[in-house]
Parts: C-alpha cells; sequence; structure tokens
C-alpha cells in the first residue's frame, strides 16, 4: 500500500510555507511520501527531511522535473484535489478500496491535462480554500479518521495534557 | 450559535498566506468569523472579504490589538488547538454540544496563559504540521462532515465537475 502526494508547480517565495505545510500534514495523516514540481527547494526538503527523522516514519520528499512522468509512471489510482471537482463524500467510499493512490494537489495553474489524467477530480465543500486543508480533511476520510499517532524510530514524542507541553526523548 | 476563530500574532511578511487559509477554511467548513492579533493587515482583510462577498455568506475578519480582551469578552467555550493537548477525538462529543466557541489557533509563540484559559487544549494527530490542517479537520469533526455548500447572497457557485472547470454567476 502507497499513498504519495504530488504538488504541482511550487514557487520556493510564494510557495514555502504552504508548500510545507502540504507536507507535514500529509506525513502526520498517514500518506508515505510527497512529491513536487516546480522550483527544486532544498530548504522545504531539509525542513521536512529533518521532521520526519525527530519525529519518526518513513516518510520521503523528492523532486520530480516533470509531473507527467510522476503520473505516467504511477502504479494505481489518481485523485486531484479541486474545488472544482465532484464532492469527496460521494466517491470516498470507492477511492478507499485503492491501496495505491496519488493524490494531485494544485498550484496557482493546474494544467487542464490533469483533470483528464486524474480517475477522479474532487472538491473538499465546493468552496474556495486551501490545498493544506483540503488535503487533511481528504487523508483524514480516506483513512477514516485513524491518525498514525507515534512513529516508529521517533526520537520525540508528544506526551498529550490538558495544559501545557511535555515532549519525551526517546532512547 | 457563534463560532469564532481567534488567530494569534499574526505577522504579515511571514505569516499573510498561512493566515489567509485559515479564514478561508474558517469560512468554507463553517466558522462565523475570524479575529486575528499581531500585526494588523490590510491586505489580508481585503483579500478575505473581497472572497466572502463574491462566495457568499456573512463570515467577517476582524483585528484585536490584545487577545486578553478578546477572551475576556468571549460569551462561551474556547478550545485552543495545539499540538501538546489531548486528542480531539476524545472530547468532541461534549465540545459539540456548545453553541459558542472560540477557536485559538497559534503564531510563533503561544502565550502560556493561553493553554490556561482555554477550557480545552486539543490536538489534531499529536504531529506536528498546520494549523490550518488542525482548524479544517476540527471544524469538520465539530460539525459532523456538514459543510455549508453554497452560502447566501453568493455571487459566484461552482457546479461540480467530473472534469474541468464550471462557476456560474447568481444573479
Amino acid at each position: 500500500m502507497s499513498v504519495t502526494v504530488l504538488r504541482l508547480g511550487h514557487r520556493i517565495f510564494r510557495d514555502q510555507r504552504i508548500t510545507a505545510h502540504c507536507c507535514l500534514v500529509a506525513r502526520a495523516f498517514g500518506a508515505d511520501s510527497f512529491v513536487y514540481t516546480g522550483q527544486k527547494d532544498g530548504n522545504l526538503e531539509k525542513t521536512v527531511s529533518s521532521t520526519a527523522e525527530r519525529w519518526g516514519g518513513r516518510f520521503r520528499i523528492g523532486y520530480a522535473d516533470d509531473w507527467k512522468t510522476v503520473l505516467k509512471e504511477w502504479k494505481g489510482k489518481m485523485v486531484h484535489l479541486t474545488v472544482y471537482g465532484i464532492p469527496v463524500v460521494k466517491e470516498i467510499g470507492t477511492i478507499r478500496k485503492q491501496k495505491n493512490l496519488l493524490i494531485i494537489i494544485g498550484g496557482e495553474k493546474v494544467p487542464s491535462e490533469i483533470y483528464q489524467f486524474a480517475d477522479w477530480n474532487l472538491s473538499v465543500t465546493s468552496q474556495p480554500h486551501s490545498e493544506v486543508a483540503a488535503l487533511a480533511v481528504f487523508l483524514d476520510r480516506y483513512f477514516e479518521g485513524r491518525w498514525p499517532g507515534t512513529f516508529k524510530g521517533a526520537k520525540l514524542k508528544i506526551v498529550p495534557q490538558e495544559r501545557g507541553k511535555k515532549v519525551e526523548k526517546i532512547k
């Protein structure tokens, strides 16, 4: 089973924090890896890899020159999250049966071919908001609210508190 | 019934897109208004207000000099979303009964008093990710997946499509 997120058209200056949030959301909600196109961004990759190293798991981030190659080589179904798509809730039951899933999230301009290549074009709310939120809610529905929690090999672990902060180092 | 989101410590240069995403998420997932502290940001307010005007509803964005005043004047319960809190799923049943809810989301440094003032400090996944995603998933759970869809007074409406884009103007 493999769930990968493909982020299109990353721009270093404008998108750095949004793309970083998308990466961390992908990881926290159970995706295995993240691929992005657009401008190659060493700082983004470093931030995400260092978070993944401290907090555990096998999440990987990678860069691709060309989204077409990613789509052609993908062995499994493809979901494109877009405000113009049909409601996620209508299709999530069918999609949940797919073990290998590529989730495509847009940048500023999504090539029109993406709408054709994708097996599903899906919207979360049909209102303008955020690819970070769309990805989180999609993954939450796909995994039926089962969040990974602590990851294998983590060096740090949060101990949930009613008030205040507690982080444990794991030896 | 009133659900308001309070964003702490907005910084114009660094946070503009993240805070804007938080606003649009608040609106799309059913919150009524958004208040932020930190640097007053006319562009942020313009972007959000113009989106809300085109896409309908009564969503409002406002600025507050001081978060303490917002908390003191709030008539209802307060939830603080933080990675250090207890899992949302444990408390969401109780919280759903609250009709007036202030949802606090952090900026870079959350004052320690916030953890004391809040009725609940809650985490979505107990892993580092994004306030945009935490807010979306919290609201999705609070409203039990009932998204507002089309808003009253909208000038634009998306007509969901399997492939491609369709936006209708509403007269």
